[in-house]
């Protein structure tokens, strides 16, 4: 690999945001981006990384910070897939989150200072690209005063699905398109507002989490609501709501609470802006043309619960080709699945919202799953 | 305390067996059941223990085996209350499960010869009666063939609030009854037939733990059925459900399977036989007169979950007392809590079937809820 394809992922992302950028600053920094090694890291580790920022628009100093991580080059990094790692919110770093708590090559130590090898890091099987964005979030910046933050909340929301029909929409036609395309992997994928409460509020009911009296409220007022906009009643059931769960980790309900309080507002304004069905559509759309896709779903987490999920999934009408199974970490039960045509839905048993950081082991297989194009293992095996 | 409490327990015991007794065997031979010690126990415990059989039905050759262990003598055991603790099924040990596993004094070490004391014990509570019944249950027998176990599968599916039923019906109109009757602590019980479907199939589907197609199918054909004699089509889509699960522990969802396969039939055949509306029923004559109710449910049980209990509460109409609230263990939510008129709803958050196997700590003040006559605590405080 190179920076050539680092390149394309890149330009992609940047026609994403619509604005301009300069090829050469990518190009000839190369070099200058080499990361020899991070402060605290082990010593040959066997993979390239590189970073620095890409400047996206000159005018306005808005510039993004990237991470890239190379496979190791014992494991044919030329040959691995390029994959670009985008954490929601949005709002959230794909460098403080995914690469450092999820899925990225190091862990930090509890003394702060060191970083240990992680096991079951993604870059074993593919190169990775950490991508902070919009500029705001994380090490990405933006010098002037823009409505690109404001504008950007609600253009992203489903910016990997969206991304991911742009790259395909430019595909088309081409004979050996400079990207390869195959498919995209999204994590606790809020679609549409409809269906996510639905679903949200029954899973909170029915994990024993909100009063019987709650459950009716947030149904009579919620439901058909916008989660940008709630009504002033939708609000009032939401805090509610919030008072009766308690001070728990919504992201992962059985996760001890460490700092004594987690009691932000979760419920509304920090979520996606999911319009009505319209995410439900751009996966009818690029459902026909068999694109690869797995949802995987921590089955501890409330905000993003999988049974909205479901609900959302089923309001596309797919065809079944394997029907719902439990898939196998060596014998223990990893977590269920069902292949629809042209996408699969994979849970993850015990993960919360942040699945590779609960249950890395189990992540690192679905990975490999949606690389290698194929289902869930449903057989017990030794990895 | 001393064997006069026990008589009067055993004797309601029998009376609801309806056999016939000796009263001597119990008074006569209360030197005779003390045990000194038992093997590989810690020394000088500080609360005493009896053991031995009740014979309940002398030309059957019945006889039950109980365990009576004291609260500590420097905790004041003879004014701590009795406890009469039977384990359901029915058909499981209450020595091998609630006192080995859950509430007892003791936890067997992994040496398996040795015990130490368990830090969350209930005879620091409460004098603690552990009876295995009905014959043939545990240590106790039967030497005669009878037809008794068959009728006990029947009629035992709901003893506890049937054994306090009868106590509280022989206690209508005495002045100073034998037994200052305060109330029951029930835990995952099934109630009846159709909310416990409904509950059932709802919990699985939200979990991620069938799919839609089966979700539908139970729905369909099991819904209105009885779970003691099941229709054919039932029994096929429990079949469909139980291959869709895998091999998981259903009693505990999120726990590892250790011995590689928990795949016995899990579903029907082996549950309460509870009639539709049956307990639901016993339960509301029972609540006009303010019995205090104790329900703990774990809250990542798939047999007995808690939506089944919610809609079997719900088929009470009670008022409601306090609302659906966190309550807390210290600093953490140790689960949820409504309290109705006459009854507690109390979840607890992240246990199994066995709650104070995996939750000792949150059943310990679960059950002190209990027995003051409290609802739990819904400020963090220090235990």
């Amino acid at each position: 690999m190179g920076h050539v394809v680092l390149f394309c992922a890149v330009y992609l992302v940047l026609l994403f945001f619509q604005t301009c950028f300069s090829i050469s600053s990518v190009l000839q920094d190369q070099e200058r981006d080499r990361i020899s090694e991070l402060p605290g890291q082990p010593v040959n580790v066997g993979f390239d990384q590189y970073s620095g920022y890409v400047t996206v628009n000159q005018t306005a100093g808005r510039a993004l910070f990237y991470w890239l991580v190379g496979a190791p080059n014992t494991l044919g990094h030329k040959s691995r897939p390029l994959v670009l790692w985008l954490n929601g919110g949005p709002g959230c770093s794909s460098v403080a989150y995914g690469a450092a708590e999820e899925i990225g090559p190091f862990r930090i130590q509890p003394d702060g200072r060191t970083l240990d090898l992680n096991p079951y890091a993604w870059n074993k099987l593919a190169n990775l690209l950490f991508l902070d964005s919009p500029a705001g979030v994380g090490f990405s910046y933006s010098n002037t005063t823009s409505d690109l933050y404001t504008a950007g909340d609600q253009r992203t929301g489903h910016y990997v699905p969206q991304l991911s029909q742009i790259i395909y929409e430019r595909n088309k036609g081409i004979e050996n398109p400079s990207i390869n395309f195959k498919g995209f992997l999204v994590g606790n994928a809020v679609t549409d507002d409809y269906h996510d409460y639905v679903g949200t509020f029954e899973y909170w009911w029915t994990h024993g989490l909100i009063s019987d009296t709650t459950y009716e409220t947030l149904q009579a007022v919620c439901d058909y609501g916008s989660s940008e906009h709630p009504s002033e009643e939708c609000e009032d059931a939401m805090d509610v709501a919030d008072a009766e769960l308690g001070n728990i980790d919504p992201y992962s309900i059985f996760t001890p609470v460490c700092n004594g309080s987690v009691s932000q507002r979760r419920h509304t304004k920090s979520r996606y802006i999911a319009p009505e069905k319209e995410m439900v559509l751009l996966y009818d759309r690029l459902n026909p043309l068999h694109i690869f896709v797995l949802s995987n779903r921590g089955d501890t987490d409330s905000v993003v619960p999988v049974t909205a999920t479901r609900y959302s999934i089923d309001a596309l009408n797919l065809s079944t080709v394997v029907n719902w199974y439990p898939w196998y970490e060596n014998v223990k039960v990893g977590g269920w699945s069902q292949v629809y045509e042209g996408l699969t839905l994979v849970t993850v048993t015990g993960a919360g919202h942040e699945v590779p950081l609960h249950r890395p082991r189990q992540a690192f297989i679905l990975f490999r799953s949606f690389l290698e194009g194929t289902p869930m293992p449903s057989k017990k095996q030794v990895m």
